[in-house]
């Protein structure tokens, strides 16, 4: 299979998505919004193909109904869709129905059912703890046990693009008495990995079958107001400082592309508890990294790092997510929390990039950053690096705009 | 309108649904999941009744669609049923679509969109901190500022008279240097009040919209485990710890039922930024009590209180929720936080009835309880006073289940 190559040119060489990818996505290149798959510079009109599934799993324009519809149905469009990409004897049926990326809009690509954020970056726990409580205190006494997670608030989640807005919030300076109601000063991102739920539970279920709901993934920025959220979160966890936006890139990359790229996650510091032992390798090896571009500037890479440094798996996650009983559903998302190496250069937010402005990030402009400033767009890309192929995700994107002006009757 | 009577003989003198009523829920008599509203001790099949709305507002089972179709729909149809069920004129084209409650099993009267649960009761606040920080570090320092909510799950959500199996987590005793993986020990409820968001919002709002898009309002029993609460919670929040399952009243009591009982929210003892202050009364005057049933055996009310004891109204909870720019959707469900008063037998969770077991409550059969135990039926209710009349929710209520047996990819 990883030598498999597709009749559709821009399919070969330097693409993030040849054959062996087939992500999934919503379109709309000016006749409405559909179902669609990436291949090269394309994409696939997929309800128009002869794709062998029953029309009703292709009749909104979500991925959604295909989920719910089961893993056989997921290892059956798949492997019809390689035969149509990849066989020549299909190219005349299939080539009308592919429309050029560069002419089409990307929307969600599904309906995020419920999201939920973990906290598996075990360098990011260090860093933040360091910088908020002292290194002697930096991981939380839970963290080597459980993977940590939060409900976050699904209909903030937006697909790449769209623009952010910086949000106005309660701050309090640490100097400061009482607390204001302004723009936030320290608006950040956290880059993350974003698995998709793809079929219902009920009561607990292991790792092993959390890994086979799970359908696919993106790559997903936990926009975070550092300085709304210091003030909020004790005692309940953050709240409105992570409402303002997530963003997630535009193809949901499946668990069967990634098959190859499957490694462990790393030894464990403690030993954990049985319901969360890995029966094989559930991490995965995908290079990422973050750019800033200042507007009407030049883009500059200020991390490098990879999924590998998970501590915990989302199949891990989703484990721990069901043991209350909680039921889950199809579109349900899960973060991993934010994805830091080892080095300075591999931290996945700002303020650990700058620990805590501490250390300003200098620009190819001249300019320095400890947070986000109007206007600047910070993308995430990501990509698992096969044997003369590349699986990318696309551009995780999004450029932060001014905070709205406060009504009156927010004023002083 | 006060001293207006329904030609339902039942909808007069001792009953939570009088003509000043007329709450919104699902039933299913052996028909089928319909809409209904309630009148004394009858349904009313809403869709079957000349309402003057479109039909496709009753096409689903579920009161989402009512919700979205905006305050002025609300209002009229509340008019239009005050008229068929008063007026004699109309009873005998109604009184055939009259479905006794006896009969009728109730369904979730809503899709909850997403489900928020706040902390604005000071005094639970105040003894919850007192439990486990100590009285001279009671209140968080944001609490007199900030209305503190955090994201729970909505597919928990059930409605009243769904059992509840006892949830296994993570626990970790004082005295255990790691955790284990076990049933509940301390498992709780929460006496609550929750409100139903009737329609969208984009961008801030303030106060006074914040209170118009309210659809109307439940009780909500926030099921808690304690022990994987205090093991878990830290550094961001509850999680597996309030995700067994919410419950809720099966009767919306509309917004416009509870304009008779609107009050102020207590005095503020710190004031508060602009944008949280209400431009007249926005809390309630509703009388709640908490009842615990042993297994076969008798109940015994074990809480009383008032919702008039929250610090900040479900207004404030929800202008505050879009600050950051947080999109609000119809069926969005806010969770006040636990209501106690400032009496000992007026506190609204067992934690704080037993000051975390230290004091252990004394039922009439002559048992204790610190914690739920296997069997027991919690039942919280809650009705407003008016003249002549009483606006009652209907029982919210739940037996506990003993929790699953661990399957053995679980165990030790």
């Amino acid at each position: 299979m990883t030598d498999q190559t597709s009749w559709v040119a821009s399919a070969q060489g330097d693409t993030d998505f040849p054959i062996q990818n087939l992500p999934y996505g919503v379109f709309d290149d000016g006749n409405g919004a559909r179902m669609g798959v990436a291949i090269g510079d394309m994409i696939l009109d997929v309800a128009k193909v002869d794709h062998g599934l029953p029309a009703d799993l292709f009749a909104e324009p979500a991925w959604n109904r295909v989920m719910e519809a089961g893993p056989e149905i997921w290892a059956k469009l798949r492997a019809r869709l390689t035969e149509l990409l990849s066989d020549e004897g299909h190219k005349s049926a299939v080539e009308p129905h592919l429309v050029p990326q560069s002419g089409a809009k990307m929307l969600m690509p599904f309906r995020v059912t419920e999201y939920t954020d973990f906290y598996a970056g075990k360098n990011h726990a260090t860093n933040v703890g360091t910088i908020f409580r002292g290194p002697e205190n930096a991981l939380p006494a839970n963290w080597l046990s459980i993977p940590i997670g939060y409900n976050g608030r699904a209909s903030s989640v937006v697909v790449s693009g769209t623009p952010v807005i910086r949000p106005n919030g309660q701050v309090k300076g640490p100097n400061e008495e009482l607390p204001r109601f302004a723009p936030s000063a320290r608006f950040d991102i956290e880059l993350e990995f974003g698995a998709i739920v793809g079929q219902p539970s009920e009561g607990m279920i292991s790792v092993s079958q959390a890994d086979e709901m799970i359908f696919g993934y993106v790559l997903l920025n936990d926009w975070s107001a550092r300085d709304i959220q210091a003030w909020e979160y004790v005692p309940l966890g953050p709240f409105q400082s992570k409402a303002t936006a997530t963003t997630i890139s535009p193809w949901i990359v499946t668990k069967a592309a990634l098959e190859p790229f499957r490694v462990n996650t790393p030894e464990r510091e403690r030993e954990l508890l049985p319901y969360l032992r890995e029966p094989g390798p559930m991490n995965y090896d995908i290079k990422l990294e973050v750019a800033l571009r200042p507007e009407g500037g030049e883009e500059a890479v200020i991390s490098r790092t990879n999924t590998s440094m998970l501590y915990y798996s989302a199949a891990q996650q989703l484990a721990h997510h069901t043991t209350s009983g909680c039921p889950m559903r199809a579109g349900d998302l899960l973060g991993s929390g934010t994805i830091s190496g080892t080095e300075k250069d591999s931290r996945g937010s700002l303020l650990e990039l700058s620990w805590s402005g501490k250390e300003p990030l200098e620009l190819p402009d001249g300019t320095t950053r400890s947070f986000i400033e109007d206007g600047d767009t910070l993308t995430l890309r990501g990509a698992a690096q096969g044997k003369g192929y590349r699986i990318g995700f696309g551009d995780c994107t999004g450029q932060v705009l001014p905070a709205r002006a406060l009504p009156d009757w927010a004023k002083e």
